[in-house]
């Protein structure tokens, strides 16, 4: 069984419009690419009581969890709080943190930013060579910076971390056709092929297809053959490509 | 009190990476311009149960809740059949749904055009003369097809039918100052303006500021007072600009 994984988008910001959320998509490339099956994600305010009932179960039902946004030194930064709050445990001041941020700011590190060392207690902070500002893992919970540059930088270092299992491939067949009109076509290759994943995806922007239709497997020759069958079903004149 | 929503965003594609999701922050923003407040987001695959256990707590819980995808005519397409599980009635065609996608299509309404027809018993079929392609509301879930483009459209149609409360104003303070070394004057600001949500959001990619403060209140005079006090507290040197 593939490892599944959940993800928690903290931030107001998020939920008034003021950011366009950006992180998800990058983690789940990242999840794709390692063969972790990403189930569920949840995006939430500012707010301990909710980030930690949210987060407890998410941990509870997955086996890795990851938090966007939140981890910064001011009022509006609680994931660290909600989720010591989530286990019962206290906030405590990491000394490999708190080293790691004298050694990146000398002598300008200020009270704020040691704040920043501030940890559930029983959290491991992780850093390597390339990445050397630490996150957080507590439990199966990776905290990741919410500001975009930062959070794809810790990706990597999860990546690394995590390590891979088999990946998900995919296929993709793109026709001319509207999706109601390939329906019979889809039904039969989903008939065909229960073990394939297919997925069926209109476009109203792309003037070279009008549906995108998916093949996914952990087997390379199964969705070869799936999006093969697919694809010989389409009347000439609507099929565009195969990739 | 403000009405409150939730969203439930819908599609395998989007938890495995192939699309990044673009309508929350549409959605996020039509709320915010309502006066609506938008508490809390599910991203989910294209599963019945999981839908269905998803959407019937956040309709518990919240005023009004948005889904987006799975409404087209394909066997992954199961947002009616989630909604209609989750109240324990049964799918039906809906007459006016299906008058209307005759209208639309003409002589080329085919079987897969007529699948959309299929709503939840009890859902009514919205348009009006702007948008003539219904959308489904059951009970007080709105269910949004998930292509963008659509997406958007749709948005206009369901603002004019949920009508605006008073809107949610906003200020913003732009800083050189990095967010560790803001918090003494973010503290500040906080606690003069208890009825003020302040919120702070490091950038590492503008190469005009390092932090932006926002102020957010229905009350215009009390954002104003707080953006300024905020403002004036911050070396001139520091300060780039307030909007």
């Amino acid at each position: 069984m593939a490892r599944t994984a959940a993800a928690l988008i903290i931030g107001n910001e998020i939920l008034s419009g003021k950011i366009a959320e950006a992180n998800l998509v990058e983690l789940a490339r990242m999840l794709r690419s390692l063969g972790i099956v990403l189930r569920r994600v949840m995006t939430v305010p500012d707010e301990i009581d909710v980030i930690a009932a949210d987060v407890r179960a998410l941990s509870r039902d997955h086996d890795v969890v990851f938090t966007s946004g939140g981890v910064g030194p001011t009022h509006d930064d609680v994931t660290m709080a909600a989720l010591a709050h989530a286990f019962g445990v206290p906030v405590v001041v990491d000394a490999t943190f708190e080293c790691l941020i004298r050694e990146f700011y000398g002598d300008n590190a200020s009270e704020g930013h040691l704040l920043m060392a501030r940890v559930p207690e029983g959290s491991e902070v992780v850093f390597d060579d390339e990445v050397r500002w630490p996150i957080t893992r507590f439990h199966n919970i990776w905290s990741i910076p919410g500001v975009p540059e930062i959070f794809k930088l810790k990706l990597k270092l999860i990546a690394r971390k995590l390590g891979a299992d088999r990946p998900i491939l995919s296929r993709a067949v793109f026709t001319k056709l509207e999706e109601a009109n390939l329906k019979p076509l889809i039904d039969q290759v989903v008939a065909k092929f229960p073990d394939v994943e297919v997925g069926s995806y209109p476009t109203w922007s792309d003037p070279t297809y009008r549906t995108k239709v998916t093949f996914d497997s952990l087997d390379a020759e199964r969705i070869a053959e799936a999006s093969a069958s697919f694809a010989s079903s389409v009347p000439a004149d609507q099929f565009v490509r195969s990739e």
